[in-house]
């Protein structure tokens, strides 16, 4: 019988609502079974490169990764952001413990390959390194992981987060029953986007991309739900995409 | 017989200088003992404050954590001086771990009590988890700390990287054979502040009083001095204050 593992993702406006963050963290405290926060970075990153007046770099609409704006990530996400949350986990009673894909080399990636576009400091991740995860774990702390990566040639990267989340959760999955949660400012996969009592209680692969054909599913939430379909079907066990209230109600998308 | 356990402070010129840097990781690296790193912010806070144009708080000459500065340091120490740090490592070879004072309540402090000034959010050092760095180590990593620790209570602090690296030779004493090394731009503790040939191979604590009274030891040498030879009174077997050259080189002053 294989132990439990939840894997919790917050990201989005989440982290700046102190009053919800604690609430989630809380509960997410408390559940029994060992489990893994993987963070974003929220609105800091892009509030400090504008009053370090770095000039955003895009490229057909997205942000790229420049030097500098690694730099500022690199800052917010391993260093303010993630020492925040460990610092108000612990006040909770939580032993989390803060770490890059650098650290231990837990996360190897490589700068995105340039083809069309030069995506910068970007991370697609190689591999995990499974066996310190569960060492770590065996040590009753949470690790909580800020989504920066490294190639471990001595150059950090940029990686988005429900990506680390995904990836952890697949890595893990022939050691756990993995859950993973996808926590964020809606109640989950909304029938109508307006309205966020309108959760979809269960999503499967067709109805996701009916969601996105007609207009239901669209920005952000496409990249998430790949990346959590993808992890569905590479041995993850359970999916879910919640908020703190639907969450903690025990509602929320389950995919399927 | 007990292990030898290695504590390396870099600080000061040395983290903006990369080859010398590179020189003393890779050295370092090399060590066959349990090592830890402990690391200093350099520069790159004061320049990030500059450019984000957060006013430099002094009181009596000394600067103040005000809570923006707070932000800052934990920014530049945490995320982008520990990552850049560990990433160098892993790139050399070793096995390095980010961390600070927060993560798994490694150190915990108290904000500094206000007597005459008020410090803002400086941290006193009040215990660490031995245990836990105990398990780290067994894991073959190499952990990197930074100057960041935390009360516990969710805040955290701003504690002299000096002082950390003598408070963890102190308290892993017992367990260990702690040699500290403090590695700076300097070769050692000098005989003419002039002449980084004049190294004193071995400085007694009378000595040091002399050496202060003289004007030879000044600044900031004192309570980096000061630091060390408490360690040392404290079951730290020894201590050796040096810089990339005299290092390699087997030199470097020996307190006694």
């Amino acid at each position: 019988m294989q132990d439990t593992l939840k894997i919790l993702k917050i990201g989005g406006k989440l982290l700046a609502e102190k009053d919800q963050l604690e609430q989630v963290l809380r509960h997410f405290i408390q559940l029994e079974d060992p489990k893994i926060l993987v963070h974003g970075g929220g609105k800091k990153a892009t509030e400090v490169l504008r009053q370090m007046e770095i000039p955003p770099k895009m490229v057909n609409g997205r942000r790229i990764t420049d030097a500098p704006t690694l730099e500022v990530v690199v800052m917010i996400y391993a260093g303010l952001v993630n020492k925040q949350m460990v610092s108000l986990m612990q006040s909770l009673g939580g032993n989390a413990f803060g770490m890059s894909g650098a650290d231990g080399n837990l996360i190897q990636a490589h700068k995105r390959t340039v083809n069309k576009i030069d995506y910068g400091f970007a991370g697609d991740i190689d591999q995990v390194n499974v066996r310190l995860i569960k060492n770590i774990l065996q040590l009753d702390l949470i690790p909580v992981f800020c989504a920066i990566t490294h190639d471990q040639k001595g150059q950090l990267l940029n990686t988005n987060a429900d990506t680390i989340a995904a990836t952890l959760a697949t890595a893990l999955a022939n050691d756990f029953l993995v859950e993973l949660i996808y926590c964020f400012e809606k109640n989950g996969v909304l029938e109508n986007p307006e309205d966020d009592t309108s959760v979809i209680p269960i999503l499967d692969h067709q109805a996701f991309q009916k969601g996105i054909i007609n207009g239901q599913i669209f920005e952000g939430m496409i990249p998430k739900l790949d990346n959590a379909f993808g992890a569905l079907k590479q041995g993850v066990n359970k999916v879910l995409v919640c908020g703190v209230e639907s969450w903690l109600a025990g509602g929320g998308t389950v995919l399927s």
